[in-house]
């Protein structure tokens, strides 16, 4: 057995290649994407293998500022203040609150890209947005349940702030001829049928309107919540290194005279014969 | 008591202000930052609170690309895709690989902005770059050991490829006025006298020349760290969506046919009245 | 608005009652289990509710003691070990490598608990094992792939050593009358018609097995991979402990001399109007 | 060059040896400690590489027991009880969980033992505990700042409940010979010397009680951070299932209608030439 070859070839990559004094990310020289190739290019780059146009870059990177914080109250971002009250160094703290990125809190831009791909795929056999809408969320809660990603928000109850900006980001790619609008479209429709059904608006939310991006911008689904990783790690670095500078030992979630409801066994004791 | 109050203020941040459908970072209102900030100017506004100028934006990307990927070989980037084949998500993936980038891997940029800092403190008391690297040098390796943080690379023997145009950036930085260049001083004073004292070249490494980018942008030293997070984030989330669409099921570090040296105890067995 | 109430009650456990100088688990005072309840006995307790019988306590420690450790190949231990030469300290090597105990590795207890509930569900209906293991495997199979959790084993191909002992305990149990049996005649019901239809032996694993016992002693499917991070935690921190003594700075997969297997773009340049 | 050799002893150890078909923990088949060994046994077993005495496995057990959970306060019971509701299974719970258990928080009992060594070693030249105790809390304030680890309690201000029945268990092995009562003796006489300063007693706590105990056994500093996680994994996994089974969506630190006090700055807009 040729073993050098069994164990240099056990990791396969077309990500990088190396050797003394030399490194190429997906074929370009380390130099040369130092100098040439901004940040949210090596994002796409990285992750997609080919650099994107100006243009698709710069959507990309709406939805990545887009995302990075939501305040104190997110799990995530109060996990990295904790943390770093518990003498965690700023790597663990960030490595403890992108943990929780999952599928409620930042995975729901996969499944909201996952949602409207199949709107889509609807709308290209069926001539009506409505129709697909339709079909498409019927098919959804009855697979998931009645929790319908990308849309409505608990706290911006009447608009995400987010969303329009990255929407009218959207269209206006689409004018261009960057992207093909079409989940954009989609997007709306879900909105307008999920609003008629509630009786009331339910807004495209963060999820929703960067799920539209990634989509639009042909990332997978899973890569929407890797995204949406790399974005939200900027507000658990910034709350995390003002933590550490503001102090306190221990920070529990909230003040420590507040306790918890018990509602547990009531008071015994363990029979010594055990 | 008021209760309001004391709950409502457990947490405290300069960094983001929200109510139903407002968000400010910084005092930026979401959409505008959406519109006019890039993603490098929001890492640095979220960690800094104030914008940056576009120079010193283009000169802290420069070190965010330059350090996010070495490789299936560093040990951050073989967990990410270790974890992957053993079924966690990205988010996962990336949070099990970002705790490792500690004091010796992505942490010894934050002992470089240290030494530097020493070195460019003895500057301003002695002319001589090269006493000041003495000094410093000497007294680093009596409090940490031998490692010095920020030159000399085993695998990268006779150069860090991605210094050359991090420091090149830098020297161009200080003629144009963006940065004073003490620090790039201090890191070629460090390597010249490190290298005469090892009789061979020991040149500024990854973490050396970052670390002159951080400090001489302003940047604390645990913020080295944080930023070689968000960067080395890229090539983690990379690698792990690669070996995603790759497959392997619970892919060991070697070839599985490879065991380990046993060196333990000879086969022995219990006393049963024990 | 109450808000001391609000604020006290936002977080509600059974688990844990406390008042300054007191602390009562599942409603047994702390100095009360510290004398009188072992550590196998306090797992059971807190996750469960009440004290298992010494014979509950006994089957289940079995299962945690099978389980800690299963070499430096396993992914878990090898993040572990690399974890430290990282400088990672023992807590974050511990974090870092049981969060890789996810669907395929340690989870596959939690699917193998949930196959056999089927199975014992299927026999409930059916008088023959042997029907409710096929319709089982071929229901699972449908619905998840190829692979079944809970048998074979690419490493120990003719039998995991664990099992005999642990599937010995049960059968003790059972003629104890502390547990059934009903899912140790499930799991070799299933055993028996999946090595039928491959043609060879697939003998239960240490999924199957401790899936077993889990669901002997009632342990819900999710708990089955608590369980079991709880003991390979054992083993990821006697290899981090060990790691951490041995030294090694940065240590990778495999020795640095092997690279990688590149299959990505040649070398090629930034266009730099891009 | 050898290549199968040096490939297969990149990772060395002396815990576990393996071949298809058998396992052997520290030289004992895995067979023989599923039958004959208990869980303690093991964890003491895998750390320290031989079985523990009945006695000595009794004491580390009282520690283990102790320290299993603080209530939903605790940064690392909260974080747990946040990740679930994020969607992360329990791996990552514990996870992201037991990476707080750092310095501050659970780490305080690995400084614990370097203190108490100290006082040991000086008890060792001088007669008296007292003049060692004073001693010893010189060199560590002055070294690490006020706060003392293993003494006092922000929550249990009159006495930690967990602390006598482990001091009299450590007591009474004492007097049983099976250890020395040499680290009792040092944490005592460091708890009198230090309530004597304060002017109030400051009673030793779960880390300095802990730290006695690991250190009459002679289990090293570091490794008694390590226990500590094995030992609060338990409470974690619990709190996390029970979080699990009332559910909720992406809980965060407090009920909502809570915000955090915002003292950034007022509102401003980016200079549209910036």
């Amino acid at each position: 057995m040729d073993q050098s070859n069994d164990v240099a070839s056990w990791w396969r990559t077309s990500i990088i290649d190396m050797e003394p004094g030399r490194i190429g990310l997906r074929g370009y020289d380390i130099a040369d994407v130092i100098d040439h190739a901004g940040f949210v290019q090596m994002i796409w780059l990285m992750t997609r293998g080919d650099l994107p146009s100006p243009e698709q870059a710069r959507l990309l990177e709406r939805a990545l500022v887009a995302s990075v914080d939501h305040g104190p109250q997110a799990p995530s971002i109060a996990v990295a203040r904790m943390a770093v009250t518990c003498g965690v160094g700023l790597n663990g703290a960030i490595a403890s609150a992108v943990n929780l990125l999952d599928d409620v809190h930042g995975g729901a831009g996969e499944q909201a890209v996952e949602l409207l791909t199949r709107v889509v795929d609807l709308i290209r056999d069926f001539a009506s947005p409505e129709e697909a809408a339709n079909r498409a969320l019927d098919g959804w809660t009855a697979a998931h349940g009645p929790i319908v990603p990308g849309l409505g928000h608990r706290f911006h109850k009447d608009g995400d702030p987010r969303s329009p900006a990255l929407l009218a980001a959207v269209d206006a790619a689409r004018d261009a001829g960057v992207v093909s609008g079409d989940f954009a479209l989609a997007a709306r429709a879900v909105e307008a049928v999920l609003s008629h059904r509630k009786g009331r608006r339910i807004p495209i939310n963060i999820d929703g309107a960067t799920a539209v991006i990634f989509a639009e911008l042909g990332f997978a689904g899973p890569l929407a919540r890797g995204l949406f990783c790399l974005s939200r790690s900027v507000g658990i670095l910034a709350h995390a290194w003002e933590q550490m500078q503001q102090g306190g030992r221990n920070k529990g979630p909230t003040p420590p005279a507040y306790r918890w409801l018990y509602d547990g066994a009531a008071p015994r004791r363990i029979a010594i014969d055990n």
